[in-house]
């Protein structure tokens, strides 16, 4: 594949659907609609049993929002089996035409990137690999500097694909780690450090879209809304990929301040609050037991609260 | 599995060898020996060639040192048939008796962390998926804080595994992260917070072995003397997994203040050094194109030299 600047093809697909909203993969096999339960407690057959489920959910989703993130880690719970069920709805779901952002949030030394990038973004010509089962995102930590995340920049500078590199992750725990500030009151935070880092990276040649965004995204959890402004002002050329609405409690109003004017440059996820609302006593009440029209109500909900938000 | 905890198993294992030397696993296909080529420019051909690589590897090299260190990103790089391959090592290296690190350096929120952990450390119950194919460590990044490790701690207080979490790494590009002081020339580095960190998690209930050691350890590479010095009087209880040595460029000297007295507490991990020895016309000149015997001699040196510093 070579084509577009993914920050670019990513905004044609927002103004496409009207909505920045991606919907999450993360399929927890307990979680499953009972009629899709595996029949055998293999690997095997679990690794089936989520990739019929985030097919349908692929197929219910795709007219609605411009793209799905899926989660690796759900699926190498189940090894083999699991990672080439992922592949697969990569391919299925870029076939039906949504952007597809695999979450993975890799992080090594420059050695090790280079191979993590050739089986996460831009595979070498091999026979039995599809350029059609790569992703058009990745997600990756961009905790050990520039060096781990070299080999991905030249892969999207090749290629037109893209990648969100955490910055403030969603979960209140890691705090202890992102607030960190040299041990001295005064200190700049280390998101912001990171923050400044990951905006130099996406600044680099060949990097910058059409509309002024670069392929190298952040990932950004909603909190308080001065720093969420304040980093939003730090990184004006960063796409965001926003973690955190739903059921990890974040509103649409928190996620006001991630985007920039005329609703650009922020992609909200919403994972379990869309895959699972068939558990969801509010649209039980609406749609009984057919979960997939559970799964589409909530979608096309969520989608249109993130499009008010983004246009507030 | 459940058993003595992994720094008591890791400690006796050093023992029996007598030598914390530990071989890593990172086998790039380019670098194969000839024979080993794949017939066909496939993902599945690909994956064999490294399996047949690395299973020969473990062969030389299981009398001679206690642990191997396979690194996930060389085998995804082949997609679902590189993780089965990979799973495969891990058993192929256990029966060996040799014990074995999964250097897989995840780090994600909690509810994915335990994923991850299921399919890495700990899996429930399936039929097709042997206990014998899960290793007894892997490699964590704590960039997320306590709850993206928690996961691993709880199944390495069941099982009697463990896990190294990434501390300082060897790549030099990563400074630019890891020597962060929240902006203050007089604020301490963000490793040093996050040994702190480790070292807490370490200590929790269940995780301390019989020898004063926890099951929770660090990757910590060798820099200045210092500063390695610093570290270690800061992580008294933490077993250290060393990188960097050989190919990176540290020698024995450098790695010897990452010890605690009578060689404790650290564990010397070369890759590329010892395991492409027949590229090294020094190991050329002794054992001509037997690639074999270059492994053999290259992974006796080490582990003589490596025994030599931790009791200097």
């Amino acid at each position: 594949m070579s084509g577009a600047n993914f920050a670019d093809r990513l905004a044609e697909a927002i103004d496409r659907r009207r909505t920045p909203a991606v919907v999450g993969l993360d399929p927890l096999l307990e979680s499953l609609p009972a009629e899709l339960a595996p029949a055998e407690p293999t690997a095997r057959a679990a690794a089936a049993a989520l990739e019929r489920f985030c097919g349908d959910v692929i197929d219910i989703v795709s007219p609605l929002v411009p793209a799905v993130k899926i989660n690796s880690g759900f699926f190498e719970a189940y090894f083999e089996h699991g990672v080439a069920a992922f592949f697969r709805l990569v391919r299925r779901a870029r076939s039906a035409g949504l952007l597809v952002i695999a979450d993975i949030k890799r992080g090594d030394i420059g050695s090790t990137a280079s191979l993590y990038c050739r089986g996460h973004l831009e595979s070498p010509r091999l026979a039995d690999v599809s350029d059609e089962q790569m992703p058009d995102a990745v997600t990756l930590a961009g905790y050990l500097g520039a060096g781990a995340v070299k080999p991905f920049l030249e892969a999207a500078r090749r290629t037109g694909r893209g990648m969100y590199i955490l910055v403030r992750p969603s979960d209140p725990g890691a705090d202890e780690v992102h607030e960190f500030r040299g041990g001295v009151e005064s200190g700049r935070p280390f998101y912001r450090h990171i923050a400044e880092l990951v905006s130099r990276w996406g600044q680099g040649d060949g990097l910058m879209g059409s509309r002024g965004l670069s392929c190298v995204g952040a990932v950004v959890a909603p909190k308080d809304a001065a720093s969420t402004m304040e980093l939003r002002a730090a990184m004006p050329h960063t796409p965001w990929l926003v973690p955190g609405y739903g059921a990890q409690g974040a509103s649409s109003a928190a996620c006001r301040p991630c985007f920039l004017p005329g609703g650009r440059a922020a992609l909200v996820n919403a994972s379990r609050s869309v895959i699972f609302a068939f558990r969801d006593p509010r649209w039980q009440a609406r749609c009984g037991d057919d979960w997939r029209a559970a799964i589409g109500h909530a979608a096309m909900d969520f989608a249109r609260d993130i499009a008010a938000a983004s246009q507030a």
